[in-house]
């Protein structure tokens, strides 16, 4: 099994972060990948580094626009005076707004509220760069999957709250959905996102919700008390020709392995009735009980049963990291899920 | 004339504003009122504390769940452990999210968000009073213009950037919308609103975008480079039954008092054309050339110009108080612009 890391991916390393009101160090760090990697290493798996894409393989997710925009973002931000080393927004457009005939504004202030959806996405001079061979690396591995080779694409920064044209809760580009995306350009039918970080995949599911060809399972803390505050309600499954092919599944404060793995099992049931013939997981490990923030209560061992679950679904599989905050805990959760998985 | 003012209003001291990333002192300061104050002192007028208006009065402009939310938002942020003493969002519900079904949470910062365009709104344990205190007297002014008695309200916080259901742009209760109210159940046919704050009252016009019975006219700096950055563009002018109901005549950075006031002269025109029986005006002195920021350069004898120009509409008239940072200014800009208006 391959794993895909760009050392490029370090060198995001955001500082800006306002929890509570409070200013606090930015915990979606460099180290995380570093962890995972030595966790992948400990493996004996080989670590790959993606081949480059050509950009516009961007545009099977994203908008141009909001392409450009993060291409330029922190150059853009930096030639304003008084401007902080990171691009951070301190405004959005309104639903009023945008009834009442909004447009983005020239300037940077305007366009980075206009793409942004909160202030967990500092923009700072690589953060392009970063995101970039992070999502290089996911579509590496859906060539691997489309191949009949699982693979794992160790992507930081994160990307399943990145919707098409707007960054949001550490993600700025959609790793998975690109994988998804490229798993359909090699001629999967149906392909299966299987997202089970603790947080709901927003933006994964907002990219694919009304499409009947990819089907978008999250199994994540609820809302109503948790990131991403509004949406991973039961009740949204989809619109259009895509009604049905969302499956959310909010778990309550303090769930742990039983009810997340029947969770895990439910969705692999319902992915297996879509008929998926190539999956990608939304691997987050911020469902573990070893979490700063432990809204979820994921052992270890619930982490290997998670990928000895997907392993049993026998599709090809591009598994793409999402979150998971514990650093000291990252290499190990990473090592029992592969283990699990059969890697 | 009648001064409405109420020493509740000075308890609201906001300290958190981000601006181009840095955290900066909030510049909506208590000092802003008592240099008004003086102002109106100086000129003999009567300072008159407003009477208590009926809770359900906002109603007539703000969403009951939107008041429910404000009176008691302090209470519940400070609450939650690791609060900051001001509630300060840090995320929104984006487009994506509301087309794919979003509630707003049950936890505070899910709400906060969810109520909330931007970081300019920080609320502290005496907002909610100060906002209340700043309506009242908006409401009080409007019922002196209803007799026949021109008045001003010195109102603090400013309103003109709340929506129906949203707070924005350092305005927590829209007060010249809920004068405009008070105006029509006082009898009015046709109200116009006059907002000559350097910012687009993009609250105002939200909340009156397809009404015929209000005409909302605004002056202001162009949208493309300044705060609310989306909306107040020349082509927004209502919708529905209140399309053509909306005039927005944005100006270009450095405009002075020539252009300044030919635009006042439009909007007067217009209102005359629209058959306004009652006029509320939206009174910034953040045009001033001696703002902080001064994107405009209105001079003082500018602002006396206006004052006159509004005053030869002979209607009604009930002044409301917006923004204006320049405090030691800002006595002498009130006093110009009420001498203009005959007051």
């Amino acid at each position: 099994m391959n794993v895909y890391w760009n050392e490029m991916e370090l060198a995001h390393d955001p500082a800006f972060f306002l929890q509570r009101g409070n200013l606090r160090q930015h915990f979606e760090v460099p180290g995380r990948a570093l962890a995972l990697l030595e966790g992948a290493k400990a493996m004996g798996l080989t670590i790959t580094s993606p081949p480059p894409v050509d950009p516009s393989e961007l545009e099977t997710v994203h908008a141009p626009d909001f392409l450009a925009f993060l291409e330029h973002a922190s150059t853009d931000w930096r030639a304003m005076p008084d401007s902080a080393p990171e691009a951070v927004p301190n405004i959005h457009p309104t639903p009023e707004m945008l009834a009442n005939g909004a447009k983005p504004s020239a300037t940077i202030v305007g366009r980075l509220g206009w793409y942004t959806a909160d202030l967990a996405c500092p923009i700072g001079p690589s953060t392009w760069q970063a995101a970039l061979a992070a999502a290089t690396g996911a579509i590496a591995a859906a060539d691997d999957a489309a191949a009949g080779r699982h693979a794992y694409a160790l992507a930081r920064p994160p990307g399943h709250h990145a919707y098409r044209a707007r960054t949001g809760g550490h993600c700025y580009l959609n790793n998975a959905a690109l994988a998804a995306e490229r798993l359909r350009a090699h001629g999967a039918d149906r392909v299966a996102i299987l997202d089970i970080d603790s947080h709901h995949g927003n933006g994964t599911q907002g990219i694919f919700w009304e499409r009947d060809d990819v089907f978008f399972a999250s199994i994540h803390g609820d809302p109503n008390g948790y990131y991403p505050w509004y949406v991973g309600h039961a009740d949204e499954t989809g619109a259009g020709a895509g009604q049905g092919c969302t499956l959310n599944q909010p778990l309550a404060q303090g769930t742990g392995d039983g009810p997340w793995l029947a969770a895990l099992d439910n969705a692999l049931e319902s992915a297996q009735r879509f008929g998926a013939d190539a999956v990608v997981v939304s691997l987050g490990f911020d469902a573990s009980e070893h979490e700063p923030l432990s809204f979820l209560k994921i052992t270890a061992d619930g982490f290997a049963r998670a990928g000895q679950a997907i392993s049993r679904a026998r599709r090809p599989t591009a598994i793409v990291q999402e979150g998971g905050y514990a650093v000291d805990h990252l290499g190990t959760l990473l090592q029992r899920f592969l283990d699990g998985f059969g890697a």
